[in-house]
């Protein structure tokens, strides 16, 4: 049976600030990304969202960033590798803490925001990533851009990893994503984007913004909920996978 | 043979700030608590200490702190017992994966500064500091205040305790340490420091600043790095303890 | 005529994360205490609030706080007088040069949350603040509990100050707030705030809890911006001071 | 007379951790530029260095940087030209409040590290430090790199610029500084340095890498005060300059 995961970034609410729909999104997905207090969230939001996590049994990992909230870790920053290993282990750790406290695994990791984008295209800060995770514990899944250089450095390493694909993105004949900046970057037709995502998990293929078709591995699409229309849009998806015959699966049991 | 461990305060460095003399004074203690970046250090700094730890091979401790990097951690916070047990576990969480990564074991944790006053007499407090520990590791040994909330709270909910005595301060008759504000609360003659020391780990007695004699239970003495009559000290005391046939101990064997 | 000043925290929010109802809340209000990036808000945040408060023309004031973003500034926080003068004039600078970039005058300062409680309690503690506040101008007004530490600081040097009271609050006979935890510590009828509001603005009389009348000074009521319901208070008592033939007026023309 | 003036960082310990011979090179500099909270120094170091420049009677000048404690503000960051600007105004009204205190003029405004280097390569960065800088103050003086962008907004918008040189670098034909990776880019000669700003304040001209002659503009000199030996060259540089008949003086007096 095919089988995809559905991940979500969760826990991004922040001291007294409160953001996005944790409660609402999480029946649909089946693995969260957990911020760990760099870019957003606490040690008590944190404490909050792995209890959260635990009642609905969804699949728990870190989602590490830059040391950059007033930006939300998504303002590149020239971090050498060793920082962005020591930065990844520092947050690694202390979601794990919660993990043990909440009686919950910890599965997987999946940088956030900037940290992502960066170490998808730079192999050196890819691979300083993947080697801080492999150091914390060698069977956490390196949740990535499919395509990407941090693909690439976890098999190198041999990380176990899992591919991300973004319904709402359109793709170069490379594989990578078409740049936000230029137009047709974004898929706005929701039918479009979900029969798309279907179709790279049964086919294993996708058109590109050039109208060819490519291989693409998906082991894992990303959905957001930050708001209601995210939201829905997270129902839909759920919905029609089901519909088709798709396994809605956390990601140990796809890859 | 009599046992003591000295327990010191390390990896307190900061970004491109450094502080204390971590490498030489090293070499004299067997338990080291390395800060955990609230209240002094950061993700690179912690690396760099364990390392260092692992190579002289001392017991490596969490040294978890308030919030308060401007303040070094020494100003009373009034957080909820919540609070203060999310940002041990944090803390604790995010010093383990550098001992992971390093391949050096976790012992015990210590709090700092206004953490450690406060907890030791706030049972509340104390309490959920414990429960935070044990939640995340119930082997680790809390080193803790001699006589304080957190040895009972600690005793109560079954977490291995260490108990910390000071040989520069005075004690009252219920065991509790002179206020630094009251005449007499340090011990400036270091001969009668060690001398005081010797007598506590053998005899299991200090003398009171009023001039009684009082029980004392000491498993553990802290020393200081941070300057060179500090390190001074702490080589004199090392050779006194030894010619005496005290045994320089990590906390486990003391325990 | 009779008047008052209506202030209210704007501003609150903090980075990508959305705090208060700004926009709605002040056309009805005279003085806007804008957070300066200690306990909530950040540059980018503080100049939108400046130019908010510009359009609509009330009296900016600061709201210095706690480095505390964890705790939203409302932790006691044991910080020395010569701290706490030194946090008051940083953060009153960092507002002041969003003022002047955007032509808009600095008249007052309200330290918040932890701050307003222990200064307002505290002398020593008051009079640095109070201090702080003249050194870089001796003509802005200072927002203060009215019967305070703070008041009694402001005046024993000369700085201006306005009294504020609290409508949802009752009253000791001594003048102070009944502590929270007391039973009755609540104005929860609103037709009943806005009366005693009235009262005090008019006769400058208020019933305390024991049912006493004492006299108070009311320079200024502070009203919140939180949510929807504390909205619909703001434009309740806006109304009823308005047909009692009070003017809502900015600190300047009250005091 | 031929003059220049010796800009110094300054300011730049944090909490309760020193950097920095501050105390020793400030008889030799005509300049200070003073760090404000954001890479480095916190609200009670600014106000010790503010009375520190004070005594001396030192030009004083902010110093803002990116808000990268972390990374001491050396670290590229991509953040927008408006939150450049803001990021700008708060920390020269931060200072100001310093300066305001203690009586002190507040002179000039030289970007920190990361944001000095990308600002000067960056049109639109500069042209929103330039803006930020001029709403603030419009007789505050800008202190750049001779050549770079931020020289080139400044004169734009008719800001007041002062141009820094390196005694330490070498420079390439188009005036612009040779990057550190390339060999030959330092000027390890200190007897050679110095020549080199005697002839670029007298003459007005530099030999670059490559050999030929070029035109340079220097009414600055940057020097450092982070150790023994860069206090050294402070002192034999002050004195050479002296003996050529060369004023050190403060900007105003230089441009």
């Amino acid at each position: 049976m095919a089988k995809i995961d559905l991940n979500c970034d969760l826990g991004e609410s922040f001291a007294h600030y409160t953001l996005g729909l944790d409660d609402e999104v999480i029946p649909y997905i089946s693995s969260a990304n957990i911020a760990c207090g760099f870019h957003a969230s606490d040690p008590v939001n944190m404490k909050k969202t792995m209890a959260l996590a635990k009642k609905h049994g969804v699949a728990c990992g870190a989602h590490p960033g830059f040391p950059d909230l007033l930006g939300f870790g998504r303002r590149n920053m020239a971090v050498t590798p060793l920082e962005a290993k020591a930065y990844t282990q520092y947050q690694l750790g202390a979601l794990y803490a919660f993990c043990r406290a909440e009686g919950v695994a910890l599965k997987h990791v999946k940088p956030h925001g900037a940290l992502y984008n960066m170490a998808g295209k730079d192999y050196a800060l890819a691979r300083a990533i993947c080697e801080g995770v492999q150091e914390f514990d060698r069977e956490l899944i390196l949740l990535a851009l499919s395509g990407s250089e941090m693909v690439r450095a976890a098999k190198d390493i041999g990380l176990p990893v899992a591919r991300e694909v973004f319904a709402d993105r359109a793709y170069e004949e490379d594989g990578s994503l078409v740049a936000r900046s230029k137009e047709g970057s974004m898929i706005t037709d929701e039918k479009l984007a979900i029969q798309r995502v279907i179709r790279m998990v049964k086919e294993g293929r996708v058109e590109t913004i050039t109208g060819r078709d490519i291989a693409i591995q998906a082991d894992s699409v990303c959905v957001h909920g930050d708001n209601v229309k995210a939201l829905a849009f997270v129902q839909q998806i759920h919905s029609a996978l089901s519909s088709e015959g798709i396994e809605i699966s956390p990601l140990e049991a796809v890859i």
